[in-house]
């Protein structure tokens, strides 16, 4: 097949990981859809998440804390909702039921089979979107989400994103194992 | 449901798409798996990798580019292998069919749907990984992959990765629209 050059705003990684961001504004929790969000370091784990001028950063700098929640499925129509309506102008800390770990300007979902709670280490400013580095303090999960002690997909039953097209995903079957299926090839 | 306090090193997005990150090391294609990986900024596009200490990032340092390449299924064991041997010690430049757009340093795979060239604009040294972030200079995919121009990642076929259970997952059914099915909440 032969490679074209297409439109350089259709970088993205296929497909992203949904995720609803928690952050305390002014006193209130408050909740932003985001898919920019990674892993970023292994020890001590530490998250980053890539948002544009939100309700939610304003929190974010004043508490130095934020929250990565993972919805599930059943969430999805609550999740894009909050991509939708700005806290500027909705008060969305009635949407789902609102807890906290040690880390008070952290908001996290009791709904959510994952929720992780960080505190912000470094604030990278980049041209349009701000790059807010945390470090995890606690991660929170259901039994029932849970195999072994560890976040089962299976069980969470998250969803992702693609763009540019706006669709969601659901996960789908198993396809192989990491650090193991590439052994075949070793010469 | 009670929330209980998990392994803070199971901090992770679920699930995590899977990248082949390119870069000329010494003069030669080195590629490596990654899964922490991420559009950071809207316009100009931008990403952003997070890699422990491999021999990928001497090129990335040095050259001052990188590639983010999508494989398919198709390549799942490759793509594993490039996670398990490094480079310092295997040469990895025969694996793929590489080529290059305008950006001489990031080496790109003519098998993978998507092939992103980033040019190196800032370093985040981590205190185990490095955050490398990157402008998108050229996005390459193929005809097949596409819908009205744009990828359509039920043509390109890609997977995902589960950590800390290391499990690699197809791309599941459609589950919705964004910034469309939240509307209903509207009130």
């Amino acid at each position: 097949m032969d490679e074209i050059k297409i439109d350089s705003q259709h970088a993205f990684v296929y497909p992203m990981p949904m995720t609803i961001i928690g952050a305390l504004v002014e006193g209130r929790p408050n909740f932003m859809a985001a898919a920019w969000v990674s892993r970023v370091n292994f020890k001590p784990a530490m998250m980053m998440i890539a948002l544009g001028a939100h309700h939610t950063n304003l929190g974010i700098e004043r508490e130095g804390a934020f929250s990565i929640n993972v919805p599930d499925v059943a969430l999805l129509e609550k999740t894009d909702y909050c991509g939708i309506v700005s806290g500027k102008k909705v008060d969305k800390s009635k949407l789902f039921e609102v807890f906290t770990g040690s880390l008070a300007g952290a908001p996290l979902i009791k709904e959510c089979p994952l929720a992780i709670a960080c505190r912000l280490t470094q604030t990278v400013k980049l041209p349009f979107d701000t790059l807010y580095i945390g470090d995890v303090v606690e991660v929170f999960s259901e039994e029932r989400c849970l195999t072994d002690g560890k976040p089962d997909v299976q069980k969470m039953n998250p969803f992702t994103l693609t763009m540019p097209d706006n669709r969601y995903w659901r996960v789908g079957e198993l396809a192989g194992r990491a650090w193991s299926d590439g052994k075949k090839l070793k010469s």
